[in-house]
C-alpha cells in the first residue's frame, strides 16, 4: 500500500496522470479508485478538482480536438489551392498528433457509451470530413488523383496518421525527430514510396 | 436466460463465435463463461472442442498469420523486380485482411500477456520485416524513393493497410468492394494522392 501523498496536482498535471490511466486500461475500465492510485492521492481529493472521471474524460479529448481544430483555423488552411492546404493540415495534423500523445491517443480509442464519447467521436468525425472537403477541392482543381474515391482516399489517410500513436514515442533515444516523421507523412501521402 | 442449444459446433464455426468475442471484449476480457454464453452451449462442450480459450487465439491468429506468411510463399513474392514484389506483397496483404477480417483484426489487437500472444507478436514483427526487407532491396534497386527511411516508410505503409480492418465492413450494402480498396491501397502506397 502506497501513502497517499499530499494533492499538489495543477488540473493539467491530474489530466496527464489520468489520461496514462485511460490509455492504459481503457476509459470504461477505469475507476475513481484506479485513478486515485495512480495519482496518490485521496479520491476526495480528486472530486476536489473534478467532479467525475467524465470531466476529465471530457478535458483529455477537448485538449487534443482543440489542437487538429486549430489546425484548420490558420491562415495556411484556408487560402491558397487547396492542394497546399490540404499538405498545411496534413503536415499539423501529424505534428499535433506528436505533441499531443496521449490526449490523441485517447481521443482514437473512445468508442462512445457516454454523452463525452459521443460527442467526441462526433467531433473527430467533423475534422475527418473537413480534410475529405478539402481533399475533393483539391481533386477539383485537377491536382490530385480522380482514380481513388475521396472518401476511401480519406481514410487510408488517416489510416496512415493516426498509426502514428501506435508506435511514437518522442523520449526514446534514437527515436525518429517529429519533423522527420511529418516530412515522411506528407511525402508518402502526396507522392508515395516510388522514385 | 438462454437455453443451451445442441452442440453442433466444427472447430471452424466455434472459431468465428470465439473470434467475434475476443474482438468485442478484449481477449483479457473474455472468459470461458463468456464463450460459453455467445455460443449457446455449456463449458464442458467447448472443453470437448478445445483445451481452453489460449486454443481459441492460438487457432485464431494462426489462421491470419498463415495468410499473411503464405503470401510470401508465392512464386509473385520471390521473382522479379524488388518494386514488382513489393506491389504484390501489398495488394495481397490489403485482401488478405479484408477475407479474414475477423482474424487479422484479433491479431493486430493482441498485446502479449500470455505464450500465445508473445508469439503472435513476434510472428507479425517478422512479417513486416520481411516487407521492410523487400522495401530495402526496391530502393536498392532505384525504384522507390530515397529520402524516407525503410523503417519509418514500412511503418507509416502498415498503419495505412491495417487501418481497413477499422472501417471495412464487407456485409455492408453500397459497402466498398475488396479490389476497388486494394487498389487504392496500392496507388496511394507507391504514387500517392497527386495527379
Amino acid at each position: 500500500m502506497t501513502m497517499p501523498k499530499r494533492d499538489t496536482y495543477t488540473p493539467d498535471s491530474l489530466l496527464a496522470v489520468a489520461v496514462e490511466v485511460f490509455n492504459e486500461r481503457g476509459y470504461d475500465g477505469t475507476s475513481m479508485e484506479d485513478l486515485s492510485r495512480a495519482a496518490g492521492i485521496s479520491k476526495s481529493s480528486i472530486y476536489h478538482h473534478v467532479r467525475g472521471k467524465e470531466e476529465l474524460l471530457n478535458r483529455a479529448v477537448g485538449r487534443a480536438l482543440d489542437g487538429l481544430f486549430g489546425i484548420l483555423d490558420q491562415p495556411e488552411a484556408g487560402n491558397g489551392r487547396a492542394v497546399q492546404r490540404l499538405e498545411y493540415v496534413i503536415r499539423r495534423t501529424a505534428v499535433v498528433l506528436m505533441d499531443e500523445l496521449p490526449y490523441v491517443t485517447l481521443l482514437l480509442r473512445v468508442r462512445g457509451n457516454t454523452t463525452t464519447e459521443r460527442w467526441a467521436m462526433e467531433r473527430r468525425r467533423e475534422f475527418d470530413q473537413q480534410v475529405a472537403k478539402l481533399l475533393k477541392a483539391a481533386v477539383a482543381e485537377g491536382d490530385l488523383r480522380v482514380d481513388v474515391e475521396v472518401r476511401l482516399a480519406t481514410r487510408l489517410l488517416f489510416g496512415m496518421i493516426n498509426s502514428i500513436v501506435e508506435w511514437y514515442r518522442p523520449a526514446v533515444k534514437g527515436a525518429l525527430d517529429r519533423d522527420q516523421v511529418a516530412d515522411a507523412v506528407v511525402r508518402l501521402a502526396f507522392d508515395g514510396l516510388r522514385a
